[in-house]
Parts: C-alpha cells; structure tokens; sequence
C-alpha cells in the first residue's frame, strides 16, 4: 500500500511543539534542542506549514497569497494537511528511522484546533484528513506553551517583521479560542500532552521542559 | 457551519469533463459551451487544479515544483483537493446561484481515479476527502472521453508545450490504469455518466456530446 506510513523500528523519537502564536515555542525548541545535542542526540528541527520544499512553497499560499483573504476554512485545513503529509514521509520518518530526535513546530494538533476547534471544521473529517496525512506519527510527547490570548497578540505585535500574516491578524477571540482548544486537548490526552506556563521566564520554561523531557524519555535517569 | 457547502436553489447546472490526458476534453468543453451560448444560455468554464488565484498556486506546486519527483501520492490527494475545496466555494456554487451552466476540466472524480485507483490510495479516505472538499456539489452529468492509452500518451507526445509536466511523465501502465478506474466509475453511476469514444472525429464527438447533453437538460425537448 503506497501510503501506508509507519516507522521501521522505533528509534528516535517525535516531540512536538503546540501554542497560540506569540506563545514562545521558537525559543524553547531551539533550547531543548541544544539540550539534547550537549548530551549526544541528533536532532532535526521542523517548522509546520513547511519543512520541505513542496511545503515551503504551500506555506507561501497559507501566509502571503494575493487572494488569502479570501481562503475558505476547508481549502487552508487541507493544504495544511497537504504540507503535514509531505513533511511526515520526507523528514520525519527517515529521521526517526536513523535515530533522531525530532522537534517539530506545530503539527497535527494545529490543525484540530486551528481549523476544528477555532475555525468550527466538523470534527469527523478533520479527525480522517490528520490520520490520512500522518499516519500512524503521532508524537510521543506534544508541548504546549500556554499564554493569555492577549499576552500572545501583545508579542506578536512587537515583532520585528512588518507585515502580520494571514493567522496574526486574527481577532482576540479566535486566539481564545485557540488556547481553551489546546487545554480541553491537553486533558484529553494527558499520557502525550505537558502544558507549560508560557507567561513564566524563559529559563524556567526551559528547566520546565527539560524536566518532563528528560523524565519521559529516560535521559540521564 | 462555516463548512456548510450547498446550493441556494438549482437553477443552474454543472457538467464535469473526465478522462485521460490527451483524450480531447479542453476541445469539446469549448464547443460545448460555444452551443451553449449560443441559445443563451452564460457559461463559467473551469479547470482543475486551479480555477482560482488559489488553486493556480497549487496548481503550479502540482505541476512544476523543483521537487516534484519527490512529491507523495498523499500530499498530491490533498493538494488536489484544496484547489477543489477552493474552486467549489469561490466560483462554482455563485456561478450555480446565479442560474450559469458551469462547465469543469477535471472534478472529484479525477481524485476517485487518479490518486485512489490509479496510485491506490484507500477508497475510505479518498471519498472522505472528496466529501470534505466539495460539499453536495456533485456534477449533474460528467462526461467521460475515453480514449486507448496510447493515443493518449501519443497526442500528449505531440503538443507544442516543449517540457512534458508531472502527470504527463507517467508511464503507459499509469495511464491504462486511469482509463479502466473511469469505466468502471461510469458503470457503478450510469445515471451521472457518459461515456464518448474519443478516437471518433472531433466533430462527430461533438455531436454525440450535445445529444445526450440537450437530452439531459432539456434544452429544445
């Protein structure tokens, strides 16, 4: 069966990193992945939409196309998942068949929440399309970096990029909805997911993770 | 539901043109919809992927990525049905409302064939997808041009167009695939399906098009 989609064997292993934008994400997965190379893993670092070259070039669309204003929910909850599916059998699984440890921004718990929870997809397809794009990839453990939705919009603000994509210029609401979307998750599936306090400082963020991280998957016990 | 996809009332209608490359569809949704016009009635005439400013962004992803060669059957299944989830919401269902007959180069059924028959991706999740993407617009009539796999591939050899694209690379086993996956299709939905012998005379196809067309719908009975 050309997609059928598995490991080979169980080698490394698939973290994943969830949140509101403005969260904090970027900086702790660049943390935990130093974290991890000091003590001799070989990490890979992928960012969602994108990661690949075909996703890269559907990330352009989902951010900064012409027409974006005129997305429709259905059309952006499928290239993300065009963009996942891309990313899990070019990067993923090769790197998680020679060992690494793979980080990655975002993935398919974005889209229950971007698109199902936020965007009021139906839940069945959403919950079909993520398990025809991944496979049987779920992550072994999914961190989610948790902030007030108006704490997110306040950082995202003061970026230095000039132009806010398609997802920033989200109202406070959708950004509520986001976070009440990844907590109700969360508690659905406590053994995968840990939520941290992203109002926290940044190095007690980092111990944070490194707690649960190192505690999951027995380093250094 | 923002997913909502339906027609306000019927008053217009759309006619889907199927079959291999090479089979002469783009030809006779021309003079089709020349007839069309040419007792009243207005046309949209759309093509798949693309049809919007959207979709001809995936289109180009589908069709000339740098990586294309590397491209897996799941993401070319999702990326296919963005474009359509697009095309359907942003052009066919106003062109529908406002009573126009919308005349589509490729539909759902391109999906059913190409990518779950021809690539065997899972009937299941093909038709979820399907679904997903299209709502309840489901042609009125679509019109299959069957032609042999060689003729195809042969009138494909013969374009102007100097660098062959993606779907145009595949081999003749690929092509016969997809010709046996329309026929079966056809058979399976008589009441939807048409079938024409593409190897006929372009004008004598014509023809036969517009018999079972003007029979259908009703026009000058």
């Amino acid at each position: 069966m050309p997609n059928k989609v598995s490991k080979s064997k169980k080698s490394g292993f698939l973290i994943s990193f969830e949140g509101s934008e403005g969260a904090g994400k970027t900086t702790q997965i660049s943390r935990l992945a130093t974290h991890l190379e000091d003590i001799g893993y070989e990490i890979e670092v992928v960012r969602e939409p994108g990661g690949t070259d075909i996703g890269e070039e559907i990330r352009h669309i989902l951010q900064h196309s012409n027409n974006n204003g005129n997305m429709f929910p259905a059309t952006e909850l499928l290239l993300f998942a065009a963009s996942r599916a891309q990313l899990v059998r070019e990067k993923i699984i090769p790197a998680i068949n020679k060992g690494f440890v793979v980080l990655c921004d975002r993935f398919l718990d974005s889209t229950t929440v971007y698109q199902g929870v936020a965007r009021e997809i139906a839940e069945d397809p959403v919950n079909v399309i993520n398990t025809f794009a991944v496979g049987d990839i779920i992550p072994d453990l999914t961190i989610v970096m948790d902030v007030p939705a108006e704490t997110g919009l306040e950082r995202i603000r003061h970026r230095a990029t000039s132009v806010p994509d398609r997802m920033e210029r989200e109202n406070i609401e959708f950004y509520q909805a986001v976070r009440e979307g990844y907590i109700v998750l969360a508690k659905s599936m406590p053994e995968r997911f840990a939520v941290f306090d992203g109002t926290k400082e940044r190095r007690e963020i980092e111990q944070d993770i490194w707690d649960v991280v190192s505690k999951r998957f027995h380093i250094g016990y």
